[in-house]
């Protein structure tokens, strides 16, 4: 099924509505959570909004949530996100950001007590609107394995950097720091195909094909997959996400961080509050007139846009373009929805007395 | 050869001072970089004495550098290095980086016309010292492919995040965002040992276990290996460092990167001044009191170190945990140096009249 745009974000909205979100809470979720399906990271976006639901019936989640400042400096802050839904918490946090690097030349906010946030290109993207750098991070519950554990300790922590170009779109560097994102795990789970070696391991520590894995205690492995590729790496760059996302701010970390799914229960001895983001600031002029920046970030694009490809490849990507792409084709064409997805909304269109598109 | 760390740092700081830098900048710049060989990190440290001696002679480092700041606001700094040695430039950036943090929470430092700066590592635990969280970055001369691309585009880019603790030593992720760093590779030279497939390309873009695959076209490849494993992530990764050291700065970037053998002849079009650098220092009280953050700090790390280790490992490891070990072995035990570099630091003695310890 292929939905608009609009239509999609109307319905978003008046389900977030539905669950108690004041008015303007409820249109940033929804812009927030739909920015995954425009970009084509389709786990990340409205296929989630009956999770989203259930953390709030849960209690999990705080739909009026009075988000606020609870210690600050001319470029820190750390914001209390009083347990309300990341997609709220998260672009509150990022404006504070943004207001400090206007002020300082760059800010710097570590979030507690916070809920899952969508996708951290949406709230890096935020800065990148006002000429500054945007830098947006997020834990998540354990999934990984450090490199030489057979426990899960860490989330997909996911790192976004965007930087404004001036002719050229801005460049996006949007990852998880596993090998594969659970999005893409999902799929091969959905299609029954195998996943390549690296991506996850067994309960026991071995590696292995089987995208069920993690059913059963297996573990995704940080990007480079194994030691001899640099596994120890990606574990070092998903630790710095849990660091500064919740030692720093409050929240919880490693194996602590709440889960997703409201039916999972929640990690016993939680040494902090909710999970955890970091987002940072940084106005380009606070280190070079503007125009000199773009004009060198137009120059070092379109540098790696004409790199020969290698035989087998049209082109070299620059971070950023194929969400870019998938976003204009989707603004004009439409999301397309999976048949389980439509079913779970129109079951919370149901439930909320709110009208699905059709 | 085993030579006493005192001995080794005597010598290269008469080295430095035979070169013509003044006596406190040879003592920053041999201290800076012995921490590489302190640290186990034998391909950055003493062994490329030789290399930053040859700069100089070839007018491409500047010995009596006017490093000095050029831009700033209050949380963040340009820093211009006049061509001076990267590790007298890089300590000076650093140490702005952590007196803005002082005053405003963080400080944020890109630098300009500079060299190579040793170990990211070393530099960020200077802001560890402070009770801060460190960051440092370098670009460097191209050796890396982009995903997709048989061009040799990006350097190996390091990534160092430090952060303190309270009882528990420094937590110190300190990366190349290659799949392997270059000195890996030239240990596999040294031996005539194949490198693991996912490491390098050939100048085609075939994948190749030939560590002289630099030598005839070839390239490194960015963490994760191939597009399968996330290549495109470690690409990311290296693309940001590349614009945050020298896009924000005015270094060069991208494949005019200059490089670091002297004999090797400079890009030609260079965009830029020199090679680029990112500092940054963030108090941790800018966000919380320090003892939670380190009470905090002690448990992540203490909960990560007692993690299951996987059948055949004994221990899961805290980024940083081999560097220290490293380092406590070598200062009470001395140095390893290999022939070659013995025989290039006595050609060097006797060159500049300096005298090597026997």
């Amino acid at each position: 099924m292929l939905i608009a745009y609009d239509q999609l974000l109307s319905f978003t909205n008046a389900i977030f509505q539905a669950i108690g979100c004041p008015d303007s809470d409820a249109r940033t979720a929804a812009t927030a959570l739909l920015s995954a399906d425009l970009r084509g990271i389709d786990s990340h976006g409205v296929a989630r909004l009956i999770g989203y639901v259930r953390l709030q019936e849960a209690g999990r989640a705080n739909p009026r949530p009075n988000v606020r400042i609870i210690h600050e400096t001319p470029s820190t802050a750390v914001v209390d996100g009083d347990s309300g839904l990341g997609l709220v918490v998260a672009p509150f946090a990022m404006q504070v950001a943004i207001e400090k690097a206007e002020k300082v030349g760059t800010g710097w906010v570590s979030v507690q007590n916070s809920n899952h946030f969508g996708i951290a290109g949406y709230h890096a993207l935020k800065a990148v609107e006002k000429e500054m750098i945007g830098i947006a991070m997020t834990n998540a519950s354990a999934l990984v394995a450090p490199t030489f554990s057979v426990e899960r300790l860490l989330g997909t922590n996911p790192i976004c950097v965007a930087v404004p170009a001036g002719e050229e779109p801005p460049f996006v560097a949007d990852l998880a720091t596993t090998t594969a994102a659970n999005g893409k795990l999902e799929i091969l789970q959905r299609t029954g195909k195998p996943a390549p070696l690296g991506w996850i391991q067994d309960k026991d520590g071995n590696p292995s094909t089987n995208p069920h894995e993690l059913k059963t205690g297996g573990a995704l492995l940080p990007l480079g997959g194994d030691r001899d590729h640099g596994s120890h790496k990606g574990y070092a760059l998903g630790a710095v996400v849990d660091i500064l996302s919740a030692v720093l701010s409050g929240a919880n970390y490693g194996p602590w961080v709440p889960p997703f799914p409201a039916y999972v229960p929640m990690p016993t001895g939680m040494p902090g509050k909710g999970i955890g983001h970091f987002f940072g600031a940084m106005r380009v002029d606070a280190f070079r007139p503007a125009a000199d920046f773009k004009q060198h970030m137009d120059n070092w694009i379109r540098r790696f846009r004409c790199a020969t490809p290698a035989p087998g490849h049209e082109k070299v990507l620059i971070p950023g373009d194929p969400e870019r792409e998938m976003e204009a084709e989707r603004l004009s064409q439409g999301i397309p929805l999976l048949p389980a997805v439509v079913e779970d909304l129109q079951s919370l269109a149901k439930k909320l007395n709110v009208e699905f598109p059709s």
